[in-house]
């Protein structure tokens, strides 16, 4: 295979100069054209200024529409030249770059990857939250549908059922999505579905210029956030679900929270409200049943009933929130057949 | 502050000297004293060299207990010159290194972090698998224990009733955790548990190397792997949930999947297939029913308890997994209250 058969996809890290890694430079030099991919990810100005000079002519600036809609183009050129995809973060977590990797190796083109610090691992470390206790990851791209948002919306809920935290990344193309953005279409999300992720007390970790010399951070009431004034992007925002102590710690100390807002904050689980609902009301059904005379029978199914609450409760305590939310529906229905029987009477 | 006050915390990246940043590099050289951690993540002996090389006699090798041991000794150190702690990957992703950054804040020293490519972005990247589509991370210790193992096997199942792919590390330290062990220890959870989630046909990716030159990977069948031979750690195991097209074409194309094998792929939803399992049930027992003849007030419950058999399989079509059981166990208490009351004769 010639020598000039490669495309290197290389990481440029977290923006800024100071995260460039060796294997990066070393790549980036040895290509004959460079793609700076200027859409995923933030590349700062002193990194720009710094790779002008590095690779003088061979630096083309990159909008995704010219990688994109030239990509055939691309790996011809490949063919031929030694080129580079350059990408702010890691060249495979944002970007659609894949579709030209594998192209590429479809063409028997030699591709090199090189990974870069990527905000992923980065605003986990930055916010002092464990990195083990996230769950899925969200991007707000700009001008986001509502459809979108509740699709992300939904994704926190679920990360905080499990009392994960949820790292949401803002776009940073076009000027970029700042998060009280974020939080104002988070906010019309929650007035719509009402599950209390995005109510006005709750809070949000904000994490400003992660691997610049100007990076922040800083605990929100989600109320707060929405009407505050941030340097511009990049920014991202951490949604946290269940604390530790050595994370209520870290928020607080490095990430100025408020105390008192970090010791009462507690995920949402809407499955657990949910069932804990659902006891409480078959539990207050239960007892008016009691009261009345039933027959023999009857006093068989009530029994029953009564029986999974209790199964109910014991499930939800032991955190196997489905099987609560099963018997609790079980239950429903025995008292409900009752009902509809005439055999004992009450209401929901 | 006098200049020394300060704690470099300095992520090394993949292991290798390729990965390290321009900052990293700085903050080392800056220092007076480098603790390197050798048992968060891999390092290179080639790395190690080089660091040795690079900072002399003021490199010191830290296992877990002399940083552990020594906090107070560190921090008073930091408190008259500029120390460091260059770990492997990010140094706030896989360690306890927090608990020493918060003392040293509270103490009033200087503390800079520089980030580092870490395992977990690069992991999600060399894959070719959407870093969008994974749920929470697990590592598997060394000598790990049923009850840890079981842990790692349960987040494994949630994610996959999401349909998320599952990132398990490998711990690194003292030889290493293989590929091959953790597949065996989860092998025995399946024995236990029997989800399926690691069937003799289940498929796992297992990356080797990541970030080094020697760097490989490939998808195993579960049976397969657990009398594989590989080389040495550090290896990372990726157990995919659902797979769209792009990562199918991936895993074939880059990772050398068998295609059959990725084609045939399902995530395992245990929540989905016990729904499933309780409509085919309830169905069962409905069409049995509908054969006799029943009083109009029973048959009024007999119609009711089909609506909400209706409603778990439409909930279950569109993803609403916790309402179709909810619906179906709705459905069973209606029904076995029917039969307890002798209105109906039925078995499940």
């Amino acid at each position: 295979m010639p020598q000039g058969m490669t495309i290197n996809f290389v990481g440029l890290g977290l923006g800024s100069k100071d995260y460039l890694t060796r294997a990066a430079e070393e790549a980036l030099l040895e290509s004959e054209k460079v793609y700076l991919d200027m859409y995923t990810g933030h590349i700062s100005s002193e990194l720009i200024d710094y790779l002008r000079e590095l690779l003088k002519d061979r630096l083309i600036f990159a909008e995704r529409t010219t990688i994109e809609n030239n990509l055939y183009k691309i790996i011809d050129e490949a063919s031929r030249n030694k080129i580079a995809i350059a990408t702010s973060g890691d060249p495979f977590i944002a970007t659609t770059h894949i579709a030209i990797l594998l192209e590429a190796v479809k063409r028997g083109i030699c591709v090199k990857v090189i990974h870069g610090v990527s905000i992923i691992s980065a605003a986990a470390s930055y916010s002092g939250l464990s990195a083990y206790k996230f769950g899925r990851i969200v991007t707000v791209p700009r001008a986001a549908s509502m459809e979108i948002m509740e699709g992300i919306y939904r994704v926190i809920a679920n990360n905080q059922e499990h009392g994960l935290h949820t790292l949401v990344l803002l776009d940073t193309a076009d000027g970029g999505v700042t998060a009280q953005e974020a939080a104002e279409y988070l906010s019309r999300i929650e007035e719509k579905l009402g599950w209390g992720l995005f109510r006005d007390d709750r809070i949000a970790v904000v994490l400003l210029h992660v691997g610049m010399r100007t990076a922040s951070k800083k605990c929100y009431a989600i109320k707060d956030l929405k009407e505050l004034s941030l340097p511009p992007p990049p920014h991202v925002m951490i949604l946290p679900g269940e604390l530790n102590f050595v994370e209520k710690e870290s928020l607080k100390m490095i990430a100025y929270c408020d105390y008192k807002m970090i010791d009462n904050h507690h995920p949402i689980s809407t499955s657990r409200q949910r069932a804990k609902k659902y006891i409480d009301k078959t539990q207050g059904v239960l007892g008016k049943i009691r009261k009345e005379p039933v027959d023999l029978e009857a006093q068989e199914v009530v029994e029953l009933a009564s029986t999974y609450v209790y199964d109910s409760q014991s499930f939800l305590l032991s955190g196997r929130t489905e099987d609560s939310l099963i018997a609790i529906s079980y239950a429903e229905g025995l008292l409900d057949c009752l009902r509809m029987l005439g055999k004992v009477s009450f209401k929901w």
